[in-house]
């Protein structure tokens, strides 16, 4: 099973690196780009194939050491 | 209109930090994780709100800037 975990920064946190791509695409001549918020994505190939255990595994994961949940929401979509 | 980039390193592209995942997992004791690649997300709003149009500048960001084309691929979806 393939999970693929999406990690943004939380709606209020500061985001400098959006902030950067926002001013590098007004700069390059690209108008009418409002605000640019930049991620994550993890990609993970998982032996488990039940899909409720796999996403309580992810969950785990997330929680533990992929997203800091004081400043990132996390999205977790799953394929077999 | 939203667009959200979603920008992976090429298969075979070696990924530093997807190893690093890898292990930092295995090592808090997540067994059963094969593979892991981390990507970048990017979300922009855009003032255009024609569908074709928006993907064509999104299309040119991402060549321009967003991402580099040599290693990385990159996927649009937009939403109203």
């Amino acid at each position: 099973m393939k999970a693929t975990v999406t990690i943004t920064l939380k709606q209020g946190v500061l985001d400098p690196q959006g902030k950067a791509i926002e001013h590098a695409l007004t700069g390059l001549g690209f108008d009418g780009v409002g605000e640019a918020r930049q991620g994550k994505v993890i990609a993970l190939t998982l032996d488990e194939s039940d899909e409720a255990a796999a996403r309580a595994a992810v969950e785990a994961m997330c929680k533990q050491l992929l997203a800091n949940p004081v400043m990132e929401d996390y999205e977790i979509a799953l394929t077999p």
